[in-house]
């Protein structure tokens, strides 16, 4: 008996890219807040969700990641990774919610974790500035002044870029937020004359458990989003940066709430 | 309406991971012939197939690959990609077919066409040893005594190492072969207490078409697989080393044929 | 007495970055043929090179490489890279030449062969369109209306892009040609004050030997130089497209021709 | 008048791999302090320094750069490079020194600002456990109990794996230091019979200034070397290993002192 959370499943169970849940994670997250284009931001809506308002957000994150048993973060490239994940505001049955057009992750462990969730993650290139406990000319400090910036870049082609002054402290994290995303999880068939009824297309909402936040930083922020041949993110280029935020948080993952089989025609 | 054949589902359908098929690919392929243990090749074997042999085979190919519209290839971060498979043999309603225990590929397209296909495909590196048209110390001949080899090594671990020397042409290709692959599609559920009740799990059938072969050399071979702390490749580790092979495959990919949804208990 | 052509040097020697000379190469080269301003290629050449015409070429190369003993192919990561090499025309003593002013490659081993004979080597990602023996809408035929494509990017930004159309063969190699290139060897000082007296300062000319060429396949191209914040490769960007070519070769290093001491004030 | 502190040099100057110093770094450390054969060490070290003990130590750093006008931090793909640096213990003068015989990183820009002072780098793969603000079962506390680990990789093969369990702070950095480094600046001739007679064969002192150091934590350590088919690292394996560390330290470089030029026999 074949046994593994995600393929390869094997005798011993412990080749699967993915093990089973619980995944726990910490992170420090680089955001920015901006406003897109209102008819963009609905036509990103998979159905099921409504449009809310065209308030997006960026993050870019550092994680380290561990399965239940797992310690992986003592061989980090089994634990670190780093990404980024763009929100739009929606709204679930009038209530607000997040969705998340794109994602990119550098590691294939947190590729299929994700699909498992719904996330539409591909593999990119992020870059995060990171913060010292020591004062340096080669980094910033966390508090006012202090810059961060970011960069994702995708097959050789930079794609986005940002960066973040510090100003001040606060205790609202930027909206929309990934504690509240609706994802929709997609697998598709390839048997011939079905390649457009996928096996599964399901909405869904993320349930994280055990959440910590550390204290959040705010301040101004640029963000860049550059053309691309065909990846559709520029369609969701600031028309109005809003704030920039940097703070650390980590959560356990191990459930999900099914909103809505998108495979059945709603009546 | 959201349009693409796998995530992310955009208004254009053009940022997808993957695209629709038919999918086009031309490789050139290294390959070693091994006998493992009996034993551990029937315990690789998922629910619906059976044991057959202890013949096994691994290749090692450098693909370069294309949509129907697309011409990626002059992009070629976009269609070029690395690829090792190992195949055990196996047999379904007594027919002798191949079975993929393990498979790892250097780009995220590939990784997502490989699922729809049921490979399970993880990120790993691999070198393959290249001819060229010219007599250089630099490359061997593609001819009686040539030799090629070929590393896989999966997040900073080295794993497989193996080494062709070319004697004469052949008509026949390694056995097992992925033309005649069985393969488990599988996507799991992460509703807490459904875990293990995926909501894909079928035994399906490669359907390739258009298949052309180049001239085949064969040869002796050495081949390497190393103890991996969680990985259960060395499981098939080889006991006798049969032959090597090299050659040129070019193949299109656009259905597959359900053999039986797993998820079913067998009457 | 610690041993070894180049750093680290140790008690076998068999731990240099780079062996001992000779070097033996082989590789298939996508070049563009094009015209710059003159007033840029002018500023880009080194003391003691004059001027010569605008002429500039791009070659794109999937290289291996073995050293005397070493049969480095068959452990590939060791002995393959791909680069990309920027030459512009130049004259030394009324004899026309070539210059580099920019490379880049994706292997250190490469990167510290190419500092011993001054090429300007920074790490960088090239890919390269390739041909394979066997007709598939996956790749292009080595004949007329094959396309090939070739792209650079540096540090996560894509640089350049290329896309050549052979039409004919010619016995004719792009011009200027990196068989008569000649380089600057660079080494610099640390100690305070001195930076800018290097320790080793020579213009040298490039001596290959044994060099062997394929048939040349010349045809119609595109080529594209992106902007860059700091890098001034788009100095160098193309006014006018001449020509795109495709072909092998080979050849071994291990000698190079002092032109002049460049630390030597010129009398 | 072409400009740079490294090649390539151009118009502006701005293209240079490395620029002119002062060059300003912050960093986390993981170390270990271990015994390895005193012939072995002995056996690595250049001419001029002699032998001291065999006290050898390894630290695995993340580091963040920036050049003195560069914040190059706010594109950190620009800026941050991960290290694995062994130093022996060694003498000058009767007075106490390290000597690196091996050193890893993965930046071009990080190689070449190290062959300029003689550190005698090739790029490799260093992952290090990261330490995050917030309790979380996916990453360890500063403090007692806290377990980081590291691991290095060069071309696709593990060669250290280090698990460091915190103890107890301390006072005391690890020893030897790479404060008190002596390193040997090496660069090749490659003109036809002096492959063996260096351009530059320098016996150099570091000099940093500007050093800070966060608290230091020190507790228990393990630490696996692996064989490996050419690099002579695992001459320098652990018979015990002594103590794990960790901490922070930030400095800036730009001097260097010259003990002797290795090019002169000595008399």
């Amino acid at each position: 008996m074949l046994k593994g959370y995600t393929l390869p499943r094997t005798p011993k169970g412990t080749s699967s890219l993915t093990p089973h849940p619980p995944w726990h994670y910490v992170g420090n997250c680089l955001a920015v807040e901006y406003e897109a284009d209102a008819e963009a931001v609905r036509s990103f809506l998979p159905e099921g969700l409504q449009f809310h308002s065209s308030r997006c957000a960026v993050y870019f994150v550092e994680w380290q990641y561990a399965s239940e048993s797992g310690k992986e973060y003592l061989d980090p490239i089994r634990s670190q990774y780093r990404e980024t994940i763009f929100l739009i505001s929606a709204a679930y049955d009038s209530t607000a919610c997040a969705y998340c057009p794109f994602i990119w992750v550098d590691q294939d462990v947190s590729l299929m974790r994700g699909l498992a969730q719904g996330w539409p993650k591909q593999i990119g290139s992020t870059w995060i500035t990171r913060a010292y406990d020591l004062p340096s000319k080669a980094g910033p400090v966390v508090g006012p002044g202090g810059q961060f910036g970011a960069t994702l870049a995708v097959k050789d082609r930079r794609l986005v870029e940002a960066v973040v002054t510090l100003r001040e402290s606060t205790t609202q994290l930027p909206n929309p937020s990934f504690a509240r995303a609706v994802n929709v999880r997609y697998f598709p068939e390839l048997i011939g004359g079905r390649h457009d009824r996928p096996a599964v297309h399901e909405l869904v909402q993320l349930k994280s458990r055990d959440v910590q936040l550390s204290p959040i930083w705010k301040g101004d922020a640029e963000l860049c989003i550059f053309e691309h041949p065909h990846l559709e993110l520029s369609g969701l280029r600031p028309l109005k940066v809003c704030a920039g935020y940097r703070f650390s948080c980590a959560l356990t993952v191990d459930d999900l709430i099914l909103l809505r089989d998108l495979r059945t025609p709603k009546p």
